[in-house]
């Protein structure tokens, strides 16, 4: 067994489909970002703008957010020492999910160690609670609820995304004594495009099924206190589990539930990704909660986030550059070809110091690759300038297709 | 369908076998671990010892973790912003894979947000990069293991528990040509007991498996710099893939695997556990790769932990109590029944401010519930002098066996 010329072949064929993936080490300036380092692969630093990243509002360089942090550090050490049940529960724990709860308006919440792994453990563990449990689920979810959803190896089906008469369809179609969920999103990230909350939970309601929303990228930014679109909706209270993450808008790491507290009781009782892993530090429970808080009363903030993405959105189409625009806070190029899309990316990097990764398949479907441009409130006028006038040179160079401006 | 009687008949099976769990709410004093405040249920605060920690070397408050720490929340603010292909890899990421793999002295290393996912993502990738690939496990691996070989969904087969013997009879029933890998864990955290490396990597390299260790319960803390026990017998380099957290001996939190490059760079690429996750925050990782640094060069502190472990175990054989001693650092008590396990533990907190979680079914079998101390280099001579006296008194209260002295 050659094991390593697998693991070459593995590797290669990644090369070959031209999405072999390369790190970009970069180096953020606290008070300064997006503004940042970048250390290019002969070692030299060059100063860049990040274009990219989801620390949508720049909380991640909040004062409020790292004195917490600094504070919990000196006050209790680094790490929390223990799993969730051995020593690892903290009062900084114990107040984040209070914090959590609180924000959804659910009578309870729970803390892992990421969006990725709350997704992927709670919906793996929920045909243990509800057997013969049916989920339904979006063509586009994230990948941790898709492996949430397969670890649970429950039966499952895949509706088109968005398209409700097709979950319906589905819906009709099941055991009507069979218990069921229906898990989506309510920004996906790539697109930009909202989920179809309500008439997904008129839907639930109507075939009593349980419904499961991913606000991971819309917590902290959507709604009167950062609920994220179920409560800029006013529905919260019709979603039985909201996951969202502490990691983009609230500019740390960490991810949650927030259900009613018999489901946040079984869930914490029956996963395993909960269960048996360290709970994260206090100090980064510290500096969420302080994140959370403080978004609950800065509106004005979520406001001028909002305010950059349509400033933006109105530039690129002034100069005729293609737009995926459904009114969200994410600003999508397509380019539908993976090697002009890196090129451009590479290009805007290293002659401009703009740094925008090129999202490639399988992270989109081939065809649709595209630059994913999120602009925050942190981002100057200035910066924009520099984008746009960038990216309409290297449109020219890569004679790559404009809108009519009227469209 | 009444979801909410399926949760509470869930919870209320937990109840019935007396294993549901709860949470205790603990507050360390950074510089005063293990001592720590207890927020009893009726709010008030009890102050205590803790005796179950994993924070093994008290390293989760050494003065070069916290300071890294600080300085780089300073310099780069809280969180990565990103996952670490989209703006979420830094300059503090790459400095601790550097580190990692020195550590193990393999060419690479990789970071993960904690060991759990770590394990997951790792073992259920591999069967992807080795197609028919089949993975042998010794039974009592730890859940994150058990996980991540059934999400991989390859052929697998379970040793007994370090029987060498039982595992070369599955190799050799197993087709020679077929890909193959053994994993299995250096310090099993239950019993304190150490898994037969030399051994297991013998059979493995006559059959032409790969080797896969956790060494979780053993990095910082065994091997002339804390490579864990694999460095400690001079074996890392007849194992393909090392395990470990940065949450236990090292004090913050994460996990990651050391390997060869093109190992690294094939996980990297492939496993959706690593790829589609925010990164851990950069303070985090200055502080892991600061504690790392320092545990290469301070073996006198791991020399008080084992001499520490030694001590305690002399002092309950001289009480009588029955142990569990394998020569580790860690110290289990057999009780031996889940209710008396409890119960001790419960008393041992209210009445003597001494924390130690009963470990009961499902972490250990039905029949082996026990406690399970952690003594470390900063407990002190009159915490341990508490913890003999207390738990002799108890032992004679509750009626519990004693080994005979000679034993
Ligand atoms: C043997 C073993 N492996 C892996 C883990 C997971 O490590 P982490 O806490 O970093 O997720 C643990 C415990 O938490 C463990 O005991
Ligand atoms: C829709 C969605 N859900 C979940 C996650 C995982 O969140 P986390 O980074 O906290 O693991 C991500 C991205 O990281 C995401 O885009």
């Amino acid at each position: 067994m050659d094991y390593d010329a697998q693991l070459d072949a593995a590797i290669g064929r990644l090369h070959d489909e031209g999405r072999y993936r390369t790190f970009i080490d970069i180096e953020r300036r606290n008070g300064q970002f997006p503004h940042a380092n970048w250390t290019r692969p002969d070692g030299a630093e060059q100063p860049i703008t990040v274009w990219c990243g989801n620390d949508y509002l720049g909380m991640g360089q909040h004062p409020v957010v790292l004195s917490a942090m600094h504070e919990a550090l000196d006050a209790t050490g680094a790490g929390s020492g223990g799993t969730r049940n051995i020593s690892g529960t903290t009062v900084y724990h114990r107040r984040l999910e209070a914090e959590l709860a609180d924000l959804h308006g659910k009578e309870d919440a729970l803390v892992f160690t990421s969006a990725y792994i709350a997704n992927d453990a709670t919906l793996s563990t929920l045909p243990r609670l509800f057997p013969g449990l049916i989920i339904i689920s979006d063509e586009l979810n994230h990948a941790s609820m898709i492996e949430g959803i397969k670890h649970g190896r429950c039966e499952k089906h895949i509706f088109r995304h968005n398209d409700v008469a097709h979950l319906r369809e589905i819906l009709e179609g099941l055991d009507p004594a069979a218990p069921k969920l229906v898990a989506f999103e309510s920004v996906y990230s790539m697109d930009g495009d909202f989920g179809p909350i309500e008439q997904i939970c008129d839907l639930a309601e109507k075939f009593g099924a349980l419904t499961y929303i991913d606000e991971v990228h819309a917590v902290g930014l959507y709604g009167q206190r950062g609920g994220g679109v179920s409560e800029r909706d006013g529905l919260a209270h019709r979603i039985d589990i909201i996951n969202g993450t502490l990691g983009k808008a609230y500019g740390v790491m960490g991810g949650y539930i927030a259900a009613s507290e018999r489901m946040v009781d079984a869930i914490r009782s029956y996963a395993p990704g909960f269960i048996f892993t360290t709970s994260i530090p206090p100090a980064i429970a510290a500096g969420a909660a302080a994140s959370i808080r403080h978004l609950k009363g800065d509106d004005a903030l979520r406001r001028r986030h909002q305010e950059q993405a349509r400033v933006l959105k109105l530039r690129l189409k002034g100069i005729g550059l293609p737009l995926i625009d459904h009114g969200s806070h994410i600003v999508p190029v397509p380019v539908g070809d993976p090697v002009k899309c890196k090129m451009i990316s590479d290009r805007l990097l290293r002659d401009n110091g703009i740094y925008v990764q090129p999202i490639n398949f399988p992270t989109v479907p081939r065809g649709t690759e595209r630059l994913r441009f999120t602009p925050s409130p942190v981002h100057t006028p200035q910066d924009m300038d520099r984008l746009v006038k960038a990216l309409d040179a290297l449109w020219s160079q890569c004679a790559l297709a404009r809108q009519s401006l009227s469209a």
